[in-house]
């Protein structure tokens, strides 16, 4: 009898990904076929893998929430089969009383699983960006800073297609855009994904039948959290609306959005050589005739370029710089984020950091 | 004293869509400059008008709701100053009982405005593609076939930003692209959106302050409807989650898509042609090299040229193809909608209709 359905999906999952891990790594490491090499060989246990000292270490980062513990858990059934070494990190934040003992408790789980190394790393969240992204921001570098003492190969995150759906929702409120659309990457850097496909559902079901303790972390309820909100009001009213492929639906956007931001960006690049003159400036009678998406690309390439913090960079500062190529009737030099400044002369788009200010 | 701020919101957005009207309207029929002789050389008085026997006539699509009320309104007032003719056409759907006569007093409403030509069109509502578009498709033949009668030059529509918001969670929910999300064109053919940039309140309110009698259609409210259960359960769902910018972020959304998918759609056409061997076959390894987003573009141009219908066409099937570039492992002919195949063979992919099936 196989694994229930739920356990056979977060495997597969996390067995493709770690084919790919493989492959890169041997690429990197010049052993190639070393993944296919350990899978036909090899049975379920350890014992009978054969013994390789350039094993490349996995980690998974995991909250002792459902998705990232099914993910431990599928993680260290999987590196059983292949020339993996599997460990596990989990933060603790110090944001609620007792999250010291939370995190040792995970990191119990995760020995359990015979995960190794396991550890548990404690940070301080700031408060620049708001809570959320203060914690985010000092979660990925405490784990980027765990991948290197450790030398990890990757670090397995669990986000759910829930998760890319609620993300992609919150890119839409800012309205700046398909790169705002596309979510999560499945692989970024370090980092990958494994679940991005699966349904928070599956992951839940898989822990429950494997008998897996999980945390339901009380920020995930908390109304004060925009994704919260948008976890337990938003997107349940868009479902009852919209009909239930909402999730999947959204997280298809965010991937043919991904692959369009990027095409977009590869021709925006490309189009920033041929519309520059000799000594390098903006040519405006140049840029008028890229279509308007390439044109806004090219715009807020060159503002950044010079200076200009691309966070801070809204749609309407490129609006307002694409209405001098486009709407010319004599404007004056129009003052952006990070000090710089765009503005017209004799044909040209001159875009420079004021050096009149601090600094 | 100006005239209430929404009521000048109104008839600026109307201004500006009649003097593109004209713009268009003189470079047809080669009468350059007339927009700028009519508003510079007159009051506010018809009366005052130079005649010109070939003044372009403008009719306003009216259900009698407060949206298309108060575009009927700007139209009345901003045609005045311009040597526009404006008429009003509202169609009877015959889905309500009564409906004739509200057609009827819709009509009196209109012609009160000094509108001419005023016209109620009836028509017979399918079933086609479910209420909603089977509504939409009647009502858009007979705004063609009315504006075609009367030789109009434009038809004005009353679709406000939070219809455009709400086109474009529709749109998202389909989740086949960009394209969908760009929701509607502010110019698409005859037809233009004035107020596809102000909010649905301000029409109202200048309703309310002009003392325009304005009629709520039930289905509006029906949760029958997908748009309307968007309306009033998930979009304020959604805005109380994510914060009052929804629906301006949504909007924006949508003119950022549009661009993008029109210039992604601009290279696929180019692309199309450098992808083909001398016998005009998709070559495979050349269609390989393409970023993704341009090569399921061509393929779906492809796909929709050998008689694949578009609407049928999703996501999926594009994937299932492209897979035969690039996850090559001898797969079979993958049959698609509309009797179409495609195969990869000696290094083409070729598509074809299949004969084997009637037609």
């Amino acid at each position: 009898m196989g694994p229930h359905p739920a356990v056979a999906a977060i495997r597969l999952a996390v067995r493709r990904v770690l084919h790919d891990v493989l492959t890169e790594y041997d690429r990197h490491t010049d052993k190639p076929g070393r993944a296919e090499f350990a899978e036909a060989g090899v049975g379920r246990q350890r014992a009978t893998l054969p013994e390789r000292p350039d094993t490349p270490l996995v980690l998974v980062a995991c909250s002792g929430g459902a998705d990232s513990m099914a993910l431990a858990s599928a993680l260290a059934f999987e590196s059983r089969k292949l020339a993996v070494r599997a460990g596990g990190i989990t933060v603790d934040h110090n944001l609620q009383p007792g999250s010291a003992l939370r995190a040792a408790e995970v990191v119990t789980r995760l020995g359990a699983m015979e995960l190794d190394p396991v550890e548990a790393v404690s940070v301080h969240v700031g408060r620049e960006g708001g809570p959320e992204a203060a914690a985010r921001d000092a979660r990925y570098a405490a784990l980027d800073a765990a991948a290197e003492r450790h030398g990890a190969a990757a670090v397995l995150l669990g986000h759910t297609r829930d998760d890319q759906a609620e993300t992609v929702l919150l890119g839409l409120a800012r309205g700046s855009g398909i790169r705002s659309l596309s979510g999560m990457a499945a692989a970024s850097g370090r980092y990958r994904r494994p679940f991005l496909q699966l349904d928070r559902q599956t992951a839940r079901k898989a822990c429950l039948v494997q008998s897996l303790p999980v945390w339901d972390d009380p920020h995930n309820i908390d109304p004060a959290y925009t994704r919260s909100r948008l976890r337990h009001e938003g997107l349940p009213a868009l479902e009852k609306a919209l009909g239930k492929g909402v999730v999947e639906a959204l997280a298809r956007t965010a991937q043919l959005s991904r692959d369009d931001a990027d095409a977009l960006d590869t021709w925006a690049a490309e189009a920033d050589r041929s519309v520059r003159d000799d000594a390098g400036q903006l040519e405006c009678a140049k840029l008028h005739v890229l279509p308007p998406a390439v044109r806004r690309r090219v715009l807020r390439r060159a503002l950044i370029e010079a200076g200009a913090p691309a966070g801070s960079l809204f749609a309407r500062h490129i609006e307002e710089v694409d209405r001098l190529i486009t709407g010319w009737r004599g404007q004056r030099a129009i003052n952006l984020p990070g000090r710089v400044e765009a503005q017209r002369q004799g044909g040209r788009l001159v875009i420079r950091q004021s050096c009149s200010a601090s600094g």
